[in-house]
Formats: structure tokens, sequence, C-alpha cells
């Protein structure tokens, strides 16, 4: 297997990583983290969402976050999710450059998160794509539950699929598949993937994986051996969907880094500036977090040989 | 990628699983653990092993409890892990029927654990080898530290493959390499056992995997895909080398199972029952084990969909 050179991490803590957090972050806690993590050379956030803020009230000072970080945040992507027009709205207002529209393939999902069917949120994306378009914002779209659904169990290869096709008219390039409650496997992502890239040869496409059944890692090699090359990821491995049962961390960005690099592949991240952030966040959140990397170590990291007592 | 259609788990809980923990357990408690991994189909265990008891008191009782659960262990393979001539010999008096002969590639992590060089550590498994063919008790080989040291830091592959050389002569079939201390990553194990299985197409090839930095789903895969079908795991994912420092759990028995069943291979478990084993488990340890499948559930597991409020 040729692994490619070079891996982009998308970073969710912001959002993803805080919204299943019982404390909610201060606008200057949040800028914390964005630092240590900016400093540690990650260059893609998605910093926060506009979602009703009485449904997710850890996301409420998105907007003042945006504020003060797109201020010094030359080089980087900053990116709101949206589940909505009025999201796109408020994002447009406060000048951000870069959406994500999150819609579900699962039905019941969508109608759990948005009140929506899938096929009543991709008319609101069509609308949303206009408006982004005269608005000069970036549009990127994820499809929630692309591996499977917590209400509805499996979700068929050919559903994804044909969300997929909906997108083409629109012309939106940038799309991840998103594992929302981490039931994927590897078998699994191989297949669907193999099946996206060579239909959509045009997507830059990402995967969004939860480490729920501790098979993250092992997602994503799928997904890289299968032509992707952009993750989602979490410091700390922090995260979930709060209208999804069972949800728990996304795949935890110190983790996915020191496997990528350990086998050679680059992604513009230095791992012990990573494992500071990741310390600094376990202090602002009151809790241990769930990366491996910070509890043990690098894989290259020596011990002392102790004495021998005879 | 064609994967194998049958996966074998040797399951390590009673000997690698409780060597680190706290508390010691009597005959009856890993008797009861025992019980419940036979009632979940689990047909090979390593039980115990033969080592000085001040040095690992969790082992002590492993001659008693092989007295135990050898009146009922018909079809299943029970194995004691002998680090010496001694070992083997008291293995051999309780007339265990097959050992597993435990030396490090590193000599630094073999003279921790042994006070013997590697080198000295081969001489005594030919002694071993004589002795165990007399007595007509089955000898297989692990080879620790195959994928780097805590000490010494990366392990050369041809230092690995230069041990398996010296096997050759003795006719032992059947040998494990080990991850000591969860510092293997997938394109490691790929290489080394792409190596291994064409140089050495003779052997029944296993591996042995920690899960100390979150790759040893990702590392077994690697190992499948590599032609390995043979896997150490233990229950809850508990154990580590009490010599080796940053030492943590084996890879889990019952996440590895739930992988292998949803990508589409079998084991002979039954993930239900092992979830049970595993809960109870927990209580006998009086702590939390490190199951992912346990905390969240298979991946197919549904939720009831909530009503909505509007």
């Amino acid at each position: 297997m040729n692994y490619p050179k070079e891996i982009r991490i998308n970073e969710m803590v912001l959002r993803d990583g805080l919204q299943l957090e019982e404390k909610v972050l201060s606008v200057e806690e949040k800028h914390s983290i964005y630092d240590s993590l900016k400093k540690a050379g990650i260059q893609s956030f998605e910093f926060g969402s506009f979602v009703h803020p009485k449904l997710v009230p850890q996301m409420a000072n998105s907007g003042e976050l945006f504020t003060e970080i797109a201020q010094d945040a030359e080089g980087i992507e900053l990116i709101a999710l949206v589940p909505n027009l009025k999201g796109a709205q408020k994002a447009q207002e406060l000048q951000v450059k870069e959406i994500n529209f999150v819609f579900s393939a699962s039905d019941t999902h969508n109608m759990q998160n948005v009140r929506k069917t899938t096929e009543q949120s991709i008319e609101e994306l069509k609308e949303i794509h206009s408006f982004s378009k005269e608005s000069g914002m970036k549009l990127n779209v994820t499809v929630a539950t692309s591996f499977g659904c917590p209400f509805e169990g499996e979700i068929p290869e050919s559903r994804v699929l044909s969300c997929l096709k909906e997108l083409e008219p629109l012309q939106i390039h940038t799309v991840t598949l998103a594992d929302t409650t981490g039931m994927a496997n590897p078998k699994q992502v191989s297949e669907l993937m193999s099946k996206v890239v060579s239909e959509f040869p045009q997507l830059d496409l990402g995967l969004h994986f939860h480490n729920t059944r501790g098979m993250g890692l092992a997602n994503i090699l799928a997904g890289i051996e299968a032509g992707v090359t952009r993750f989602d990821a979490a410091l700390g491995g922090l995260g979930g969907c709060p209208f999804a049962p069972g949800a728990t961390g996304n795949v935890c960005t110190e983790d996915v880094v020191h496997m990528l690099h350990s086998m050679g592949m680059e992604t513009n991240a230095d791992l012990s500036a990573l494992l500071e952030a990741s310390a600094s966040l376990e202090k602002l959140i009151g809790h241990p977090n769930k990366s491996y990397i910070l509890k043990a170590g690098p894989y290259d990291r020596k011990y002392p040989v102790p004495e021998l007592s005879n």
C-alpha cells in the first residue's frame, strides 16, 4: 500500500467536541483552545455552529468567538456549521467565509436533528446554495449518519450515493460523509468510499468518524486506502451529537496525527504542541479527555532502564 | 480485500490481563471468568504463568486454577506461560499440555523480564524444547517487543527475523509476535508480517497487540491483511507487562470480536455472552474495564425514536 504523502485534518473540537460538554465554555476559553491548536499547526477549524442557542447552549457564543479569532486567521479556514438557511444568514451577517451545511442520510435522524425529512433539508440546501453564492461564502456539505443511524440502523449505500447525486447540479465540491454515532467498520468504509471516489471524482471528500466502538483509527486507514485525504477530528477525542443517542467522542486529533506520522504520512500538525493543547483542554473542561497519546506518550518514547537488583 | 472466513482468538485475560491488577483474584474468581468465557465460545486460553510468585503474585495460584479448569476442558486449549525451564518443569508436574515460552527480541527488555540476554533465553529454549518433547507438552513461543522496546526504542526487522530463524531447527510451529507495550503501527505490522509470512511459511503465526496508543484494532486488521489469522486478546482490554514501563491493556476481546463480526469474519465467540462476561469481570476487579462495546453496545444497536416536541 502506497499511502499519500499528506493528510488534511479539520479540527472539530470547538464545535462537535464541545457540544456535549456539560460546562459551557466562555469565548475566552474557546479562544485559548483555538490559539493552542493554531500554534500546533492546525489550519482548518469548524469553530462553532449557528443553531438555536436553547437547543445547543454550548454554541451560543460562536458568533463572538468568530469575531475574535477571525482577526488573526491568516491562512486558516474557519468553518461554521449551519443546520438551515437562518444559520447561513447569521453566518453571513458575521462575515463568516465558509459554512458547512449538515443534513442526515437518515430521515429519522434528520427529523430529530432539524425537524425536517432529508428531502426537505436538501430543498433547503438549494436555497442556502443560492444565498451563499450571492454572499460569496464557500459552502461545504456534510452528510450525517452515512454509515448507519442509531434509530433506523443500516443506511443502504444507495441512499448515500443518491444524496450525493442530488448535490451534483449545485456544484458543491467539498463533501464530508459522517459516521455520526460510530457505527462504521473498516470494510464498510472501504466499500462505500471506493464507490463514492469512483462515481464522484470531482469531489473533495472528507470523512468524519466517531470512536464510539474503538474503530475510529482503523476506519480512517480504510478511508485513506480508498483515496480520501481529509478527515475531521477533535482534540482530546471530545464530542458527539446531542440529538443522536449513544453518541460519543470524535476520533482524537492527537491520536490520529500520531498514527499518521508514525506511518510516514504528514500533516501540518506538531504532535508535541498538540499534546500541550490536549493537556490544557483537560484543565478547561475539568475531566480527563480520551487521548491515548496524552496518557502513553508517542510510540518512540523511551524509558530509563531500571537497575537490576541481582 | 478478501478477508479470511475465520479468525482464532487466544484469550489472555487470566494471564496478561490480570497480572497488572492490584487486586489478586482467587482461584474461584478466576474460575468464574474462565467459565463465562468458555460459555461465550472461547476455545483457547493462556490461563496463567509459572513465574516466581514474589515477582508476579497475581499468578501464584495458576497451578491450582489449572487443576480445577482442566477437569472440564474438552476441546479447549489451556496454555501456561513459562519464562524458563523451571516454569516448564512446574507445568509438566501439573500435567499442563501446552506451554508458551516468552523471550524478548530486545536484550534490555529480556534482561528486565528474566535477567538473561535474548541469546541466553534462546539457549534455554533449546533445553525447554527437549524437555517438553520428552514430556509430550506442546511448546509455543512468543517473541516479546517484536515491534519496539520501551527501553531500546526501535527493534529492527532483521532482529525479529533472526530470532525466528533460530527457532527453525527446533521445529516449533506456533509462534506469536508480541507488541508488548503497544508501539506498533499498521504500516509496520503490514511490512514485518508480510516478510515473516513469506520467509516462514511453515509457522502458525499469531499476533499479540496492546492498545496503548489506540491502534490495536487497526494493527489486527493490518495483520489479517498480511495473512495472520490468530490473535491474542484479553476480556475487558485488561493487562500489561509488569516489567515494561508504560504497558497498558491488551486489545479487548469483545471489541476485537465485534469488529471482526461486523466485517463478516467469524470467530467461535458469541458477542452477547462475551459482554456478559465483560460486565461480570468489572465487578470482580472493582473498576471499569476498557471495552468500547460494553459501553456503547454493538453497531446494530437501535434506539427508540423520541417524540418530537413540536
